[in-house]
């Protein structure tokens, strides 16, 4: 197990608070999903991705059913520019064509995504690496609204057969984001918040939540003092009209609300690079992202 | 939930710590069974009653099998008191006539036993008062060495069917120690501590916890700093010989000795003066107690 | 197995007869629940005591979920006057102070009821021991009608599960009537017949049985040849106001009455001095007292 | 239910002590297999017929798994001397040509199977009408020794399968003695006194009842009251020496010992023309037949 | 295996695109129920009479839940000519006294189905051969309309708990239509076709087949080039109008009209003197026969 | 459904005859494991690969418990080229250093894998791509024997868990071969040959089949006339030195011998080329390539 702090030192006083205050939640997630869309710089580091995995493996032990969510932008434009092939960006989109596709397939189903199993199994759990294409768990068609980026899909249909036979077996999924186009043949790129928000609403979870490079809601988002620790639904349209949501939290934000509105209990926004903060965000009382709630 | 202590000034990285460290073990013991014998002063004091309560409500939360064996003199010593009847002891037994017998069974199976149930149901768990008489649970015949002590009982069988039953619907048997004759009519005083190591023996336990008015076993009894935390049961004849373990203290070991030798996991002794020594010595690596192992 | 006569005088034809009768009536009854309210002069004999024992033994053998559910006056007044403290009642009810209740409860959970359990031990059945305080299976409010009688309680809820537990492993609960108060912390004495008839409700019971010191109701109460057999629900007003049902059958009546009306099939009122009552009514044509039904 | 005796003029005591008799073997034989062979008289009286069925209907009520394996012999004859055929015997065997073998197959499985059927179905029990045909159930190849009978054959297997089917859906197996030739095509008439005795071995039965047309085994044959109420397999070759066994019950007596030899725990020879005689001497204590034991 | 023909001289692309569409109908079929009425010349002849059984055997081995229901008209003349005894038709039904019903029984139940039982054992299945008395299975009453025929009867009712019981074990019922009477004591003698449209029903078959000695339904019934081979509930009243449906197939129409309004599936008019006319319907896109719809 | 030929042209007999034979089969291999090994000319053929990809989804559908384990040399190949990298090959194996060894990884795993996957969905079945980084299911040690060929490993064990999980819930596990290293950390490059063998004795297969470019083994390669139906392990050794199995099929040879040793129960080595050859083999007598048995 990774651990960047010794226990020594925390006086007998407060470890048995700490345990005393987890152990009712460890119970309540026992047996339930969260979903968590891991990405971004809390993917570069090698520290940060053994704490991530580290909290997801030790949920997985007390049996919480977690599923990873992974993208992999960076992995992908490399691959491309070893092959000579510039990444093409539309409206914050990867322009994807047919050979962008192929590598974008190759590179999150067949390595982002198994490595990350790799890297669970050696932290002690067991993991399978998934994509839309197997057993057609995730169904796309071209994205219709905004400029044309090639085979960037919009997801349709989870079926949560396979992700049900995988957690059952006690395996944790790591869904890599291509989908199965509707007509059977084309895959398509699709958004990972976006997949773990829809995969989190199929799985009807208790949780989402999503690894960001942010520390969460801030009133004040030059001041991390500021952070919301919890807002309702309701609070949402003020905090965006506000400019507190702003920029490309917009999107991430609004897959938060759809997944709410279709029935996952919380929704979780915390800052990927503090260490552990999956595990202190479920299991203290005093969490270190922002909740959203219904 | 009861906590003397408030995690808000326990750092993130303490919190993510003990909550990496603890996990672990909430797995390994999970669905494992735990015998804890209570009595002394630990039960005396209502805040520390209550502790030591919700540690073991704690635990059955996440899985533990737990089992409470529990003591009762001085609360017997005051019914006989009120009926005019003065407590008489042969060789730190409670010499026992048909008389105080009834009140023995009285006061430890209708009185403290049934009122532990009652505080368990408070902090969250669910509990059943049980004794020998129950299914037969616990077989005893007239001790026969030593001086005569009347109605005092040594065992001879423990049938763990009563208590599977119990344990397998979530519930915390709270044993109260009568043993039932083996003619089948008489009932038995026996001593707590022997109960709990045949009780978990014959549980198979993974941990027989006996909560006691010492640190644990000390190099130096009169210094707590020379607290032994681990020892094998092969180190347990030198440190009886060498006067580490004295007085009152050797027939406890005998029972910790028997207990492993026939197949109980570990055994603990445990400071039950201590808040929430039951958690911290299970759910952390350094313990506070002493540790006997195979 | 206790029998007060031998069949060896009883011709083939007569034990042909019996047991060709009796058959249905086991099939019929085999996995029902049977409540049996066990007090009185029953209670006080020990050759009735045992055929009573025996009756619900063999009952259990066969299948039938039987419960019983005890008072035991007479030995709470016992201990009490051993402690110096006179009985006090209050409209028939015990005056039951915070001295009396720990009394009451040592008395009912701890010595009544473990005892009744080592005699179905000895006649070869299984039983465990509860009362309210266990798994919170009773929980009663102070009584606020007529004069104050101090922690006597009135029951407000019956929680099943723990009974179901035991009777799905075989067991037979012993039910002693210490209620949990809804504070969580006060005991509370509750009625026996009360008791059985909340518990027969909680259970959908078959039968509630509550062995009495009269033969039945009998339409002259002092001719027992007047003895009537079976009675519908609508026939208990006229037989109040006619006098059949006078003094103190009048509150356990409307006991009965309110249990078949919260949907226990039948309830009977028989004569517990009539060795193997039980058995004679639940598995033969012509019964030994008297019947309630919808 | 048949009953030839009202149980109104059985003292209550009486009922009290038949019945407090009979639950124990009840308890004891419920989920046990009882195999009855069932022909001669008993199968003649109508009277008789219902009292012997409602027996076996009331044991399958109480969880008995009972077979009954019957003959025909004089439904047979009358059978083929309609078709102007006569009845041929050879050692005590039915000379078997193809002809009457299709008789045989006829009469037995088509009529009197499927009519004992319908009268249980009439005593409220559920049955099911087999021969060694039905799953290949009895496999027979033409018996070698002694006279030439035509298709009378022995068993060398029967395959219990079918029979757990029927018993396990909580039917009566009624058997009849047609065996499949080993060759796959040719049926046999067997023994049906040999038959239940295999049936019975092959079930690993806790009892094999022959119902007969005398009392059992008596030390003289001509007085009922010197009846061997239990006899053990040791017993019987002085039995046959000193002519208590004699003429035709010889190879009666032969099933029996061969049944126990292979593990059957009792045999039975009862007189099927005392009513209830099943009942009485499985649910009590004094039997009213001869009982052979290991 | 029974086959007329060797693959040898199959080419493999035959051979594969036989297997190819056959795999999907036994995927959908397997677990399926699928009754077959068997009679007329495809009982007479031995090799027709081992393609069926081979069929029907085929089928259950992969899963098919295949009952038979036969007839024997041919066999009972021939019984009942032995003992001197006329058949005697009324309107196409057979006068049965009480002698002749006990012939039918005899026959039906006893020779006819249980042979089929020893034919199927031998092509490598298992069966069971049934009536309506086991179990009571089927339920009659007296035969009211038309002219009075004796013993024949109505099926007022179809019990399919055994056949539910010898399918799950993996037993194909043979049923003979030996009907028991609703006062508990006649038997009656009852339609084969009516008979497996019922069961048909009861179990909410997915095909009734009925094994004819027509081809099917043909436009013009003297030619069989003119077969319909599907055809819809709603088209029947305009075939039976324009004579396509005549003379004796006008009862077996309205059979299978009936059996479709109640829930059958399919319904298919089979000749039953092709070889193996049973798996070429239901394992291959083109069949044989005429399918009807609902 | 994929289908080269259509059934309408096949006479009834025939297709009888087809269908006869091939049930018992389809009984027979029910439930049972077979492991394809796919690759070579049979996976560039868009037309052969949909014959097989529908071979395998058809025996999924009867019950065959199917794993399909993959090459992509082809593949690999075109993917290093575009980046600029050349395909190097020592002893017939590819040197794979680090960064082939990603492109490795990422063509069979996300690319190759996947998209079998989806043409499964598309053929009617379900499957899951995995490799041996999925709950490390494949352990390999870096290859010893021979020359140095970079991260090319040596299987040392296969952890069957996840193809049990996969097979149990209906999915199809199409294998890529990569496997992780026994260090957790590096991924190696295994042959798959040896996969699909090391996999079949893991799962204790029925059959292990693989898909070559050649007819089978053939007496006299030259000659496809002279093919050996089937062999047993026996005479595989005179088979190699008389020159029949020679070049590229001695190490193909080799691994089914292993398979067969180590409790495989069948190897086939079938011509992929062949449309079907797969169901043609496994469901009728006469197979179109080599049986190697035990």
């Amino acid at each position: 197990m990774n651990r960047l702090y010794e226990t020594e030192n925390v006086s007998l006083a407060a470890r048995a608070a700490v345990l005393s205050e987890a152990l009712p939640y460890i119970r309540k997630f026992s047996g339930k999903t969260v979903v968590v869309k891991y990405g971004g710089n809390a993917m570069q580091s090698e520290d940060i991705k053994r704490a991530v995995i580290s909290d997801i493996v030790l949920l997985s032990l007390v049996g919480v059913r977690a599923v990873v969510v992974h993208g992999g932008g960076p992995e992908i434009s490399g691959v491309l520019s070893r092959m000579g092939k510039e990444s093409r960006f539309v409206g914050g989109l990867r322009y994807t064509d047919g050979e962008t596709m192929d590598v974008v397939q190759m590179v999150l189903a067949g390595k982002v995504g198994k490595d990350l199993c790799s890297l669970i199994t050696e932290a002690g759990g067991k993991a399978v690496g998934l994509c839309g294409l197997d057993g057609a768990m995730i169904t796309a068609v071209r994205r219709k609204e905004g400029e044309d980026c090639g085979l960037v899909g919009e997801i349709v249909r989870v079926d949560r057969e396979l992700l049900d036979v995988a957690l059952d077996a006690g395996y944790i999924p790591v869904v890599s984001t291509v989908a199965q186009g509707d007509d059977g043949v084309t895959a398509y790129n699709v958004n990972a918040d976006t997949a773990a928000a829809e995969i989190a609403v199929s799985l009807g979870a208790e949780k989402l939540i999503l690894l960001t490079d942010i520390r969460g809601l801030c009133r004040d988002p030059k001041d991390e003092e500021t952070l919301i620790h919890s807002a309702e639904l309701s609070e949402i349209p003020g905090l965006v009209k506000n400019g507190v949501v702003t920029g490309g939290m917009i999107p991430k934000v609004d897959c938060c609300v759809r997944a709410i509105r279709k029935g996952v209990g919380r929704v979780h926004i915390l800052d990927g690079r503090i260490p552990h903060s999956i595990l202190i965000e479920m299991l203290t009382n005093t969490g270190v992202g922002t909740m959203i709630t219904p």
